[in-house]
């Protein structure tokens, strides 16, 4: 039995090693023979189907995240009792004690995944355990329960096979994918999390760029710092993402599509937007590099970042490109642009996948980003996007990122 | 009429100025004919009362925010329309959709206040007004819409005036109060709040310490930091809630009460789980000081700190007492305590008021706070706890800070 509770803690768990720590053995161990902890077990999940299905919208129609599909999977939990069993029932509204925590303290995380439809016509996830592994981590720093995250996994590839119909087949478009977690204690007072629920709800989504790239024009931070030391900008919270909402309002007032979020003295380039942030170029050592910031508790651990990482050394490193995790400033990205070393920009992420830049504000000066003639991204993000949309979309065999939510 | 909309930016406004504002005239002026955005108004509430009341609980069963009253109020607001009329109901569950934004980018905030029945039997909240201009501050900071804070506590005293059988009479027992502001677009994205609901509830309490005061433990926080330069910890926003529970739960597990959140190289005192942090000492010149954390970004500006910093400029300063918003760091604290300068330390804030400390362990060695012989508060903290708690129970006649929900 898997046993939970037990194992939280402020240190987070390698939760890539999840399935085979020792750990969890000895946890369960420690475990009282009273204490009847149900593990999450997306094995046998209860579903009601929706009495009338939706009818299907225009793909030319689709806006990111305004429509959902025909059900969600709803998954409890207590302190108690552990999980209950999971369902899939209806879309449609959650009925919420206004005193429930999600409410008043923010207990919540979310995860964003896709999944895209394959030449034989099956949904396929793209490294999904990737997702539910950070959104345990991510639970776990606020005091949610503990699960398995294959078992996530499971539940996600049950939910997504009933909803086949949803998932567009042509290139570009998917099924957008949302496992969002919440506490649900209906009393006040900051405290642990004794009531949770995890649910899982899915919207058909169009190219991020209706034809084609465009590159944005960036502007950096000034007077708000997203994350920092000690802090949790490494989390999937929902707290990282309201406060950053004002200040892209004003940066969208004077032309910027996104800020592109510094930290410290230095001004090093953590993110841009919600996304992570890539940039190409030939280094001061005049080496080709693609250099993004490391993971050191300032920036989101992105499966794209980590897809887009691997990626690279795999094909572009034999071609003599250096792939770093460091640090770098947005003085190193200014010098290199007035030298003429600064090759491309890209954010990444799993709305976009990429996201060209074109030119970045900089205290009080405009620093672009060349793209080649008659184009909107640079040679080196449109491969490594094809590359990534190639395993996506199956068309890559038996890549093992992309996994069919049905055998 | 009160146009709103025009008025939010990155910058907040100051909220005190608010209702004599020439720039609301000028926003107004610019509002478009087109234009009809209702203000928020409390002048009339629609009021649907519950079938049937609730038993009142005994008194000496209250645990905090575990019941609720018979109703709530309501408050919707959207981008189209403005503000919708408010309207009292009974107390229920809220009907959410799954994509409301509230789920998953935090847009919430709340804030904590208190109704307290005079001898009179007239339920009397405490600086209404502060509450209401710190929501829409906080508010601001994350896009949600603006509002009149007189037209907010305005609605609060209806809502109290008919809950008046739930205010305890007796001293030490209140009516918490919670008005809760959330964002419920029900799409996903990271965007403006377009539609959001302001609801409060209310929940009879007892005295913090059952018997008396009962003076706690700390301790500092060492890898975790609550708040930074350019970040949101002065704003009452649920995102800084959740990452604070499982430091607390570890620090529970040692036997601390609460954490003193500590900021920087120099170990700044800022604030102390959920309450603001005073320290009583003779400071390095000498001088009898009541010293607490500036209102720099770092700390939540509470309304009782500001209420505890008031009334000792008025009362405890020409007793000759140095009273102090200023940065001063563990070390000093430390310092203090070793040379035998280190009088009294609480925490204060609308649950428990005050809230006095006994000891703090800091880099492994525990400083004693000096209690008086069979005492769990130091006299400072007592008199202003006395002096706070007679204008809230309305015993101090005519106190401006103490506001009778009617006339």
């Amino acid at each position: 039995m898997f046993l939970t509770r037990n194992l939280q803690g402020l240190r987070a768990l390698r939760v890539s090693r999840f399935s085979t720590s020792t750990r969890l053995a000895s946890a369960a161990a420690a475990a009282t023979a009273t204490s009847r902890m149900q593990p999450m077990d997306c094995s046998e999940i209860k579903i009601t189907k929706a009495d009338k299905l939706k009818p299907m919208p225009e793909l030319n129609t689709l806006q990111f995240g305004k429509e959902f599909t025909d059900h969600m999977l709803i998954m409890k939990w207590n302190k108690d009792n552990g999980w209950n069993k999971p369902e899939i029932v209806p879309f449609g509204n959650l009925s919420m004690h206004p005193a429930s925590s999600v409410f008043h303290y923010s207990f919540e995380c979310f995860e964003g995944m896709k999944a895209y439809k394959d030449a034989n016509g099956v949904p396929r996830l793209f490294r999904p355990i990737r997702n539910a592994e950070r959104m345990l981590n991510t639970g776990r720093r606020i005091s949610l329960p503990d699960f398995d995250p294959n078992q996530l996994v499971e539940g996600i590839k049950k939910f997504v096979d009933l909803e086949s119909r949803w998932v567009p087949q042509e290139r570009g478009y998917s099924l957008y994918i949302r496992p969002t977690f919440i506490g649900t204690d209906s009393a006040l007072g900051v405290h642990d999390v004794g009531n949770a629920m995890l649910f899982v709800i899915a919207s058909p989504v169009g190219p991020y760029y209706k034809s084609g790239f465009k590159a944005v024009k960036l502007c950096c931070s000034e007077n708000i710092v997203r994350a920092w030391p000690g802090g949790s900008g490494h989390y999937k919270l929902g707290g990282n993402y309201a406060p950053s909402v004002v200040p892209a309002r004003e940066a969208g007032k004077k032309g910027f599509a996104q800020i592109l979020w510094l930290y410290g003295e230095e001004d090093y380039v953590t993110e841009v937007g919600t996304m992570n942030c890539f940039t190409v170029w030939i280094n001061k050592n005049g080496e080709k590099e693609i250099i993004t910031a490391p993971l050191d508790g300032m920036i989101l651990p992105g499966v794209t970042r980590a897809s887009v990482l691997d990626i690279a050394r795999e094909r572009l490193a034999p071609q003599g490109w250096k792939i770093t995790e460091g640090k770098y400033s947005m003085k190193d990205v200014a010098q290199a642009a007035n030298e003429g070393r600064l090759l491309e920009v890209f954010g990444s992420g799993t709305a976009a996948l990429v996201s060209p830049v074109k030119a970045i504000q900089y205290r009080g000066k405009e620093f672009s980003i060349p793209l080649p003639a008659g184009k909107e991204a640079g040679p080196i993000t449109e491969q490594i996007s094809n590359w990534i949309l190639d395993i996506q979309y199956g068309k890559e065999p038996n890549h093992p990122w992309s996994v069919p939510v049905r055998n």
